[in-house]
């Protein structure tokens, strides 16, 4: 049993289909696939569990598989130039597919690869992780890290089809299971009040993986994602909304080398200090902001940044490649569910929210 | 004085303006920038001609001029990173225009930054090469050589604007100039027969660099590339017949190191043997074959390529990325002015042909 949501995009429209046991159903692989070459592109971590499971629905196909190291470090331009090798040493031509079975690590630099391929070949994206199921392997953007900032080369290249397996959740670690729900609860946030308290009723049971709860929590996700991605595809406005708490947790990441504190994580802190920020500019209740830190906690998901400096917070927050004309954009919320993109925040109230956060930082997660 | 040729592309339309003394005029590059940051990229030989003209018209903006060495072997990722690094250094956000001063290669680079820079960046192309006017700065290819094969990691990306300052050829060297005409007399061979007698009458202008008959040829190239492009943005058809001479030409620049042949001398001796391949096949006849070899002739390109084996023309003809699911697809000629995609040429014509050329090679151009 399975749903699909579909993202509609006029000719590169493609559905994300939503169930357990899908790496088993090559039927909902082969419309994708536009020849006979694929190239699965995986990780040391995930290739062990799953790979040979997604190889045996390829058939008689000439299949090849790139196995990247784990982890956001080598999610760099050096591993992608790795992966293009590989490609041309196997042969592979414009008609070819690459199909990213992992995380957002695999998906953002896979996505890239096939973004920049001999301009451009088909896509799939295989989502083993809950952040990758809900965020990063749907709405075409990809991209690898530069040492100056995450995300500083890429493209927008929309997959053929995402295949959201949950049985590969099975074997997820707790705290990356629990980072992928910082982006189910920042749907919430952003526009779906609804949802949000759908998540304070059901966080129990999503912390317990039931099948019914999860597949719900995907495919509420996944929708709402799609009606943001398919209003504005390319980033030049409301879709900057999905950013809720990204600056500030992009600034996180970055101080922490992209390798101690996990995307969702990051993103955690980063929705805390954007609710205090709103709250302080008289935009969100006390009611509001407790709801939305009692939820965070409830996910056991980390609600202040690691130790770090005022000063060194907000330099790197400018760097974040949402700015323009050096301007802050914030994403900010005038209530639960109800989400603005702004550069209306007072510096003073920006100050504070910075002063109240690095004055108790939290130990790394772990 | 200057014409202007539109590329109607929706969203995506640009002009490219033809004639002496663009440089100088700030107000045709004015609607193409976008925000205030401005990086200029060149190499070491164009860069100290026409920089500081460039510079001199984008007045209070904060430009920064990103210069790498000349040459095509240096059209690789690791040259492109260097510039994602200048970029970066001098904090240049998404709302920036990249330009691109130079031929070939520095567009095609340049065009490449711009397009994956912090998921895509406005670009202004300004080519200062015969070949860069009529060929590779309009259209929105772009890409970096791998040692597999040229252009093999790009994106489509069309720039906002292209000038063409007729100026800058006034200091490219002969043998330049020359392989540009190479791609001219392409636009006659594909699909623009007239053009092709006026070249035939009007090859001593063009190599005297009259200003009407370079105007001219550059005009109605780019007119006859729009309608390609037009039809045609991602090259899923059409488009490919502007691969004239190119599959052959490719062979030719790989075996040479991409260094020792130019582009336009490559697609040169590419084009003679394709049009004997035609001959082969019936589709071209006799007189048809001798006025294309005397036109090439007559512009002074090579019409043969260097010392090297069928088997090894054979091979690197196969990695071309024209090539989609291991069948060898030739753009070869049913007329002058009517080009065809097949991949019908009879491998026993295509045998002939390259025993025939490979039999008696030309040295390197000089």
């Amino acid at each position: 049993m399975s749903v699909s949501v579909p993202i509609r995009l006029g000719e590169r429209s493609y559905p994300i289909h939503i169930g357990r046991g899908l790496l088993a159903r090559p039927e909902l692989l082969a419309p994708a696939l536009s020849a006979r070459q694929v190239a699965v592109v995986s990780n040391e971590t995930v290739a062990p569990l799953f790979l040979e499971r997604l190889q045996a629905g390829l058939g008689e196909r000439h299949t090849l598989a790139v196995v990247i190291p784990d982890g956001e470090r080598h999610k760099t331009l050096e591993t992608a130039g790795r992966v293009f090798d590989a490609l041309l040493g196997a042969g592979f031509d414009r008609g070819c597919t690459v199909v990213a079975l992992g995380g957002g690590v695999v998906g953002d630099l896979a996505g890239f690869v096939a973004a920049t391929y001999q301009r451009g070949v088909a896509l799939v994206q295989v989502p083993t992780t809950l952040l990758a199921m809900v965020d990063s392997s749907v709405g075409g953007k990809t991209a690898v890290n530069h040492p100056r900032g995450k995300n500083m080369i890429g493209a927008f290249h929309q997959p053929r089809a995402v295949l959201a397996d949950l049985d590969t959740l099975d074997t997820l670690p707790d705290r990356e299971y629990r980072a992928g729900l910082a982006e189910v609860i920042k749907y919430g946030l952003i526009g779906d009040p609804e949802f949000f308290a759908w998540l304070e009723d059901h966080m129990d049971a999503l912390l317990a993986r039931d099948t019914a709860a999860v597949t719900h929590a995907v495919e509420r996700s996944c929708s709402d994602k799609a009606r943001v991605v398919e209003a504005d595809e390319r980033e030049s406005g409301v879709r900057a909304l999905l950013n809720l708490g990204h600056t500030f947790g992009h600034a996180i990441k970055t101080a922490t080398s992209y390798d101690r504190w996990l995307h969702g994580e990051a993103v955690a802190a980063g929705m805390a200090m954007a609710a205090d920020l709103s709250h302080r500019l008289g935009w969100l209740t006390p009611a509001e902001l407790d709801r939305t830190l009692a939820l965070l906690a409830a996910a056991g998901l980390p609600a202040a940044p690691p130790a770090m400096t005022p000063d060194r917070f907000r330099e790197l927050m400018s760097l974040d490649k949402k700015n323009r004309g050096g301007r802050l954009h914030l994403v900010l919320l005038r209530g639960i569910g109800r989400a603005v993109v702004t550069d209306a925040a007072e510096p003073a109230a920006l100050d504070a929210t910075l002063a109240e956060f690095c004055a108790r930082p939290v130990p790394d997660p772990a």
